[in-house]
């Protein structure tokens, strides 16, 4: 930045960068009609499509793997609960890694629910995401389903989420709201472009507290729900499984999530959004380096 | 910095920059008026209750969750040691990450202790900060309490803390005071300045290791105490849960961690600082990046 | 890159880079008869063949080791799945990170096959890297045959990969393939030049997300087939075990990687590598830092 | 950097700096008299005392927490192999992050020795750390013993390190130089200084392939000899524990780790330091930034 203070004539591209600093991109548009001229576009489809695909493959198999093993030889499986949420977290780490420089590394209705709401993405753009994720959950699983002794899939309930016996739907549900809160507050707060430029560290690591907010996530959530807090997740192991008992409470691995996508919306804005803010104005970002 | 060297302006900004550099941010003032004026404390605060509450319903909730599995079905649990072991160090991880901008990411009194003995932060801070992480505890286990099965959350201790059988109070307070000390160490070691601006990864990773050092310690301390090290863990536990053996040894677990938190201050004091000083001595700042 | 502006000698290195900044490094010649005599190339190949080697032994002895265990002691193993996935995943982040600058740190003949496919290396040096690797994994598993006890070595498979009953070849095959794509998608991602341009954790964390993606894929596919996605790694273990029940499916551990490598290769060519052009036209290296 | 190329009376400064920058500080002198009059000595002493105590308590207090768990409940404990590799693997990567700038955070007479072998630390220096270190393993083991019930102290063997039956003592010894040789072999590419000033993430993020691999060291040691690798903790377990079997073998856990360490030191200067130079050859150090 020595260079722009000394020619004048990088001088409006400077404070064109200073805005944008201090205020971050402008809101998407609702609607805009140019994005669906642009390659950039179905590549992000594809992508979500793609990892969706190898984190249901990955986590699906995982659960199922364990159990097989696990019956035969009891203490020589993974522990269901540890495998899965490592499988999970893991996964969620490995992928956002590889694609948030093409698709923002969603890989979940939810995160792209929460996107749309703080007008990140466009509409369209939501929507379609949202196709290309549970699409990908469905391909996913059926390779599961596909390559796997159909007995143990059947078995082993076909890695879908479903309310454990001795918990309520209103705990189910309200599991799978905290749980998506936490997931979808860490990405609000990755991506908020004045904590990048206040704090070189967040998106640096970005990637990894995420996967591991995934992974204390489901260590809680699994004995209880399975552990959705992903509706494309929820949506392609209950297609394959198709049983009435994965269908019966499907409901609430869609309404949980975006309940608690909006919900972590509204904290990030309302708490550490105002809290940057203050510290916005004390902070000078450093002149020189 | 090439900048401040040409132009002379900027010299006396330049000299007040390094006078902070070597001596770090002068010492918290004892109380601040002023504080109370801005909106900065109560959104730290509101951070503080939230992060809390999040770490005892995902702590909580997992470890009463595994024993359910459990019972159900040896082997099929996370095994409680390392499933609540990844789920506190997971957790601190995350919301430390979060929440370090906002207000520091204490998430335990025993660290807001250390901070206030240290004069990072002010008497009344520090009060007030406690008290939201108390709150925050114990609406994160009545979250667990009011979703879960009661046999469940009753015949499995609630998650409260408790001495187990085997081992003396001096052992469990030992355990609590060694456990907190190498966790608060950290934190010192991870905000002084100095070792800040000396060393480029100390803020980038510093959520990282105190992650993990919450995740080991809780390896050695769960089968003393079930691994307290945090007082507003252990007092939302014992709130909810009520139950006479919770409350007969609660004093270690607010005893043992605030004296940990002053032994690390202490030491942190007397060596690694004084080293650091020394290291200083002979480290000169690369003049240009 | 202040400095090339001012001095205009400077300009035309600076032209240069920024071309091979948009465009990468040409691609590796077939053949290069000039690599025979450096010392590099020979360096590289003994760095391969110590990390092939510490590789298998390390995970060899995990599997086995934890069989004697719990055999012994139900419950007191690692969990074979978990205590493996671990392994080969911990191993890999340790060995990427330390062989990088060396050899590239492939340690698996998939990745080299899939750096000659994209013309990142010379065919000779995927032969060589093939050869050194599978020399490395043989004398690796003879180590941990040499110092173990036999039976032990013999009664449990001797950490060879087979398709486990209950699985098709078909479906061990489909695994292997999925399995080895995550792997090398993600290496090809990390060397990306424009990749690492734009985004400077990249280079950075790249093995951390590597170790993590073979943990995950391990969790997997280990129930399936003992998990190689590795032919160097399936080769060694079978030699030294040398029973016809680890020959007869073998050669699913060269057909499943390679196939899974090269369909890496064409994705992250024809969908990925687009959308970070397309991002490029719109990205701007900053010019002063 | 771009400054002293303008200003000629940085110019002898800055050529000593590149003389540095390509041969790494100097070696170490045999004796040093100067070393002992500066309290950073001292300093470091305490720290590696410190450091090493807490290592001792956590894994120790660790393992035996373990077993008595376990034996109260098969399945509940964290599996004895996989709870004391992260305990371990954990501690490692928290202890040399907050330790490094002050004594280098060596917590390990075979990495000390190391380092005395390729004169990066004084004869002297080398004594004294292994006496703090083996001295803070002893109280480590102490505080462990001092706290616990005696009985499932002495039950458990104390955390000491003994060839499991079914293994040779060579087979042992190859185990402990073999795992030695690996965490050695990574502390020597981490501080070499080509390597960091041609690889930013080589300091960044050296801790922690350091912990990863202590643990996947252990998973593969833990049931050969209960994973030394580490002298002084050793020693520590088999001073308090003080049973004959503890010390038979004793030699094999001092030779081993300094025959790995030597290995490692020899190793790296004929391979991995040699390609590093050939690398520099060609590499050009970023002028500006």
């Amino acid at each position: 930045m020595s260079e722009s203070e000394r020619e004048s004539d990088l001088v409006s591209e400077e404070s064109e960068e200073e805005i944008e600093y201090k205020a971050g991109a402008p809101p998407a548009p609702i609607i805009d009609m140019q994005e669906f001229r642009h390659w950039t576009l179905y590549r992000a489809l594809i992508s979500e499509f793609v990892a969706t695909l190898l984190f249901l493959y990955i986590t699906v198999a995982s659960v199922i793997g364990y159990k097989v093993q696990s019956s035969a030889d009891p203490c020589d499986g993974v522990g269901v609960i540890n495998g899965l949420a490592w499988a999970s977290g893991g996964m969620i780490f490995v992928l956002v890694y590889c694609n948030t420089t093409i698709s923002g590394g969603h890989i979940n209705p939810a995160v792209t629910f929460g996107m749309m709401l703080t007008r990140k993405i466009t509409v369209p753009r939501c929507v379609l995401y949202m196709a290309a994720q549970c699409l990908g959950a469905i391909v996913g699983t059926a390779i599961v389903k596909g390559t796997m002794d159909q007995h143990a899939y059947d078995s082993n309930g076909g890695g879908a989420n479903v309310v454990a016996s001795g918990y309520s739907r209103g705990a189910a549900l309200a599991a799978e709201i905290i749980g998506t809160f936490i997931l979808v507050f860490i990405v609000f707060y990755s991506i908020d472009p004045k904590m990048r430029a206040m704090d070189s560290t967040i998106p640096l690591l970005a990637p990894l507290p995420m996967g591991f907010a995934v992974f204390a996530v489901q260590l809680a959530t699994i004995p209880i729900t399975g552990a959705g807090i992903n509706p494309a997740r929820s949506l392609g192991a209950a297609v394959i499984y198709n049983h009435s008992n994965a269908w019966d409470d499907h409901w609430i691995f869609w309404v949980g999530p975006l309940v608690g996508a909006a919900a972590a919306a509204v904290y990030y804005h309302f708490n550490p959004k105002d809290a940057i803010d203050d510290a916005m104005d004390k902070f000078e970002p450093n002149p020189t380096n």
